[in-house]
């Protein structure tokens, strides 16, 4: 769990943790592959939510996802993509945030990914949460936690006291 | 400045914050341009150090830097990297931690940057400092400091005394 005091310093920011959905580039999941990989070469993002037609989140498409498709054994060939759609090629098992879950949840999945979509109780895409506005409240913590709050080492039996 | 006992929690796991330049993907400056695509996609990492023969950094090449060159207003031709060397299409103006650099240094880098190299006063590559990394320090951080600290609120005579 995560001290009351540390957990409040660290949200203190929280309005700027979640990138909202309509400042988020995104697809279609039933758009051609090759309109993705012009998007993510253009908006500078790696890896961007892909959507259904209600605005459901169903995936994830990387450059990554999709030149891995084009390089077969003779090199590399853009024509492989002819014919695909973004559902064929993105990742569909992928974490992300749900209603129910907290900072606590966000800073754990944060270690495996660079960000995570942010849905509501159907799925609807809400927008994003990423290591890098969650680094800027870290390092408000590191900076402000010292200076609030004197560091007083707890002796076993206060930590005793606490757990039980 | 970061709080004495932060910064010795956070530095607890400062082992595994280096990940060291042999466990690194990492191109030559005069590779092929079209080698590093190659090397990026089936690395799994967005974007991978660049150095010159004699193991110095001088550069990052992405696949979004690769990605852009090949599409032109007729749309994708992987036939623009023709004759193109990792070294006509990396970035070279990037940051790195040096020697002289401390945590703090890299807290701030790593809010701009998803990893960040290391180089030694010769500037030969030593390895890299991930976003990832700082973030499981982070997370053992905010579990940490409250059950190890009872967290006294400073009045306001203690935070004087302490700025004079």
């Amino acid at each position: 769990m995560i001290g009351k005091h540390t957990k409040s310093i660290l949200l203190e920011n929280q309005d700027s943790f979640l990138i909202a959905a309509e400042n988020v580039a995104t697809v279609l999941c039933s758009h051609p592959a090759e309109h993705a990989l012009l998007v993510l070469s253009k908006v500078g993002y790696n890896k961007i939510p892909v959507l259904d037609s209600s605005d459901r989140l169903v995936g994830l498409i990387s450059l990554a996802n999709i030149v891995d498709k084009m390089v077969d054994l003779n090199g590399f060939n853009s024509k492989v993509l002819d014919g695909l759609n973004v559902a064929d090629v993105m990742e569909d098992k992928i974490p992300s945030l749900k209603p129910e879950n907290d900072l606590e949840d966000a800073l754990h999945l944060l270690v495996g990914v660079s960000f995570l979509p942010v849905v509501d109780e159907n799925d609807i895409f809400k927008g994003i949460v990423t290591r890098k506005e969650v680094l800027k409240s870290v390092n408000h913590l590191v900076h402000e936690a010292e200076k609030r709050y004197e560091f007083i080492p707890k002796t076993d039996e206060i930590k005793e006291g606490i757990n039980t």
